[in-house]
């Protein structure tokens, strides 16, 4: 039911004050070194989630297994990732379910492909392309660390080529020019199905949502979140924090639309 | 692959212009009034999704299967629904896969409980409780219609009183007074596994924090969520809508920690 | 010092509870209406600010002199105003002090003249321009009655024409083209000082911008201000306003630049 | 009318590309070090504001004599001083006029007590108290430095204690208990008049605005400001900055009532 962590198994280890954590995977006669003193993997091992461990120098830290969002943060990065703020948001305008069938064309880093493929489980597919092999292979890797790869399929492909998967449940884009691949998007998707995508400048904005129009499709939606984090202290009692990120993109959800 | 909408469908009729939408079942004989004149179901039956419909003023609608955010926002109300933005966020913060066991306090109108419903499939539970009655009584009925009352469990239950399942893989907890279901949340959670709440003052949310670490938990998060929903027309340009939403609730994120 | 209110005089009577004011000048035999009842100017005449006045229901009101932004919000508007969020953004902007001699471009209703008025003082001057004579003539009336039109000179003047001042501190631009007047800003002004104009989409902030650039003006600043109320209440506890403005403007900043 | 910059005057030198900027006093045989080289100070002098210096690198540099927003930027900071986000709005709440008197108390670095300074005029007074002489001190040089010592008044004063002036048209407080100046301020205040201040957690903010309930004020608004810088470029577009100030403060503006 739940099980102490194991050799083979990725970890998240957590400072209990300051929040960093690092996400490894636990080897026989593994370290790791932290900010604040070493751990032998060894002494993580057979322990359950929420256990404390205690660093070389003392320092106190939390074992879990990963949550989708730690491994999201923590892949290996060649891209901009789409952000947990604006990830989330993009579900539920993408309305996933369980055993979906869902294009992502700009695979990036694979963040938000193992997001995709965590919500569709394991009789989903996600088809993820991208122009850039290297880009491939480093979400390949980052998506095969997160165990998700039995329901992740890649390949490449270049903006406004046609796509060799049809008759999916919604569509993603995350490309630098979205509009290019609105045309193919439309001829995937079934009827009535979402696409969304995100884009970061005004002028960007404007030209999507215009081929969208323009490609049969209706705009439901365009919006940007900000996320504030909150402080709450005993002493310095509750406010936002100082510093927030300002802006990522903007977010557009819509439906595919037919004339028959 | 993607059927016409049937009688006993529920379908969401959407004004093209102004995305004012109407959610409601299909059936024989059946008719329905909007602010642009009416239509008859039989009119409607038979199309597939994404497809025009005249209403008697020869105003232009569109069919869809309505989404989880659609069936979301059009549940009966009979208490403040959690909205999709913090519905959105809320979701990442559970670590929310297909198969899983959750548990929600205070079903309200069971918006939530719907959108965890979609997303565990088939295989998860929701068991989720509420301490009135005629709330679960409609929540039940809006779960219902969306046609996912195969996975959830309706009970009821006072704030304070210990859960009557455990070891499940997430806790929600939306209720006034979030710290009396905190210490049942912790017998209930699998070790490691996620509680997220929402509240609506800065004193509820010092009190439910500090309720939280003083009941075995570790404070992941504390955020809002703030929608801007941006206008893009091709006359009047890009720019953010003149009205927002303000403010909704704190969200907090935790996990579960253990002493051994 | 501090002098009762009297007859001739324009007071604010503020709704203890509810925070709903009327703003009104008194008058022999004069009489206001609200929302709770009627009360007669007689009965408000000789009162110190702040006192208590009943209406003829009983309900509790507060007697004041206006403050510069309760005039600026009852102006009899013709136009959209400059609230007071932008407004007091772009007095810094301007980088007023008494004395100074300002032009603005655009009078509408003449809300942010007021603020300019009442800040050079009465050794100051604003130059105010608009094409529309009927704008003039509302905002003229305006001004009078916020007792400041000694000190602001009102202009037909057409978009893209030259200004007959010069040697001016600062330059404000509230008009639909204000690329159309940087030029004849930039003859206007001292060198070295600021023109702030405000602009309602991304791309007429765009526009604004390569025309400052291309004018001599180096730009300083560009913003947006979000102004989110919040709610103190014994009971309800501290939190945002649920409803709140989403955007009135992008706001610029600059200053004029020469080449010698 | 526009007179070129000499010795012994302020000026601010300004990096053309990246908005960074230099203030310093024009003195015989200066020089300035920047990030991209050095200037001589007798280079600078005989300029007209908005021409053009290059550094010993090359770089391109302007000359303006500070506005007041550059003055605060550029204090030496003792202490967390108030931003011009923040002291706009304030401006605004606080009803400034030119020729008023105002108290300030809790000088703080004396940024906003310069602002106050400018927008009064000559005619006008701050009356400006800290607890703290080193304060005192460093403000007075800061305002010294600003050109507008004629007008502040600088005073020790304790948290609680009575002020030494009244009739005054305008309190500013800044200080970590604002509560206990409260009632002192009523006494100074006259009727009907504005007290404002800022505090920096939601609990003071509770407490404060019950204090100013039960001291004889009407509590007008309670803000958060949040400021969004734009980012303009022919390239990239429109769109927010990534980064933007998060929080600093809530804003109370006031006014004093009488029972009489």
């Amino acid at each position: 039911m739940s099980l102490p962590v194991n050799y083979g198994e990725a970890v998240l280890l957590l400072d209990e004050e300051r929040k960093k954590s690092f996400l490894f995977v636990l080897r026989e006669g593994g370290e790791i070194g932290t900010h604040k003193g070493r751990l032998l993997h060894k002494d993580i091992v057979g322990k359950k989630e929420g256990s404390l461990v205690l660093s070389s120098t003392g320092a106190r830290f939390r074992i879990f297994r990963p949550s989708i969002v730690d491994k999201m943060m923590k892949v290996q990065r060649k891209t901009q990732i789409v952000y947990p703020k604006d990830a989330s948001w993009l579900i539920l305008a993408l309305d996933i379910r369980p055993g979906m069938r869902i294009i992502e064309i700009g695979t990036g880093s694979g963040a938000f492909t193992m997001l995709l493929a965590q919500l569709v489980g394991k009789e989903g597919r996600i088809y993820t392309f991208d122009r850039r092999e290297d880009f491939l292979e480093n979400a390949r890797q980052n998506i095969r660390r997160a165990g998700l790869e039995d329901r992740v399929v890649f390949s490449l492909l270049n903006a406004g080529d046609l796509f060799p998967v049809n008759n999916v449940d919604a569509v993603f884009l995350d490309l630098p020019e979205p509009w290019l691949a609105i045309s193919p998007s439309w001829d995937a998707l079934l009827p009535g199905r979402p696409l969304a995508t995100i884009v970061p400048t005004a002028e960007q904005l404007k030209r999507t949502v215009e081929s969208l129009i323009e490609n049969g499709f209706l705009v439901m939606d365009v919006v940007e979140i900000l996320e504030r984090r909150i402080l709450v202290r005993k002493k310095e009692g509750v406010r936002p924090f100082e510093k927030m990120v300002g802006f990522t993109g903007y977010l557009i959800s819509s439906r595919k639309i037919i004339e028959e």
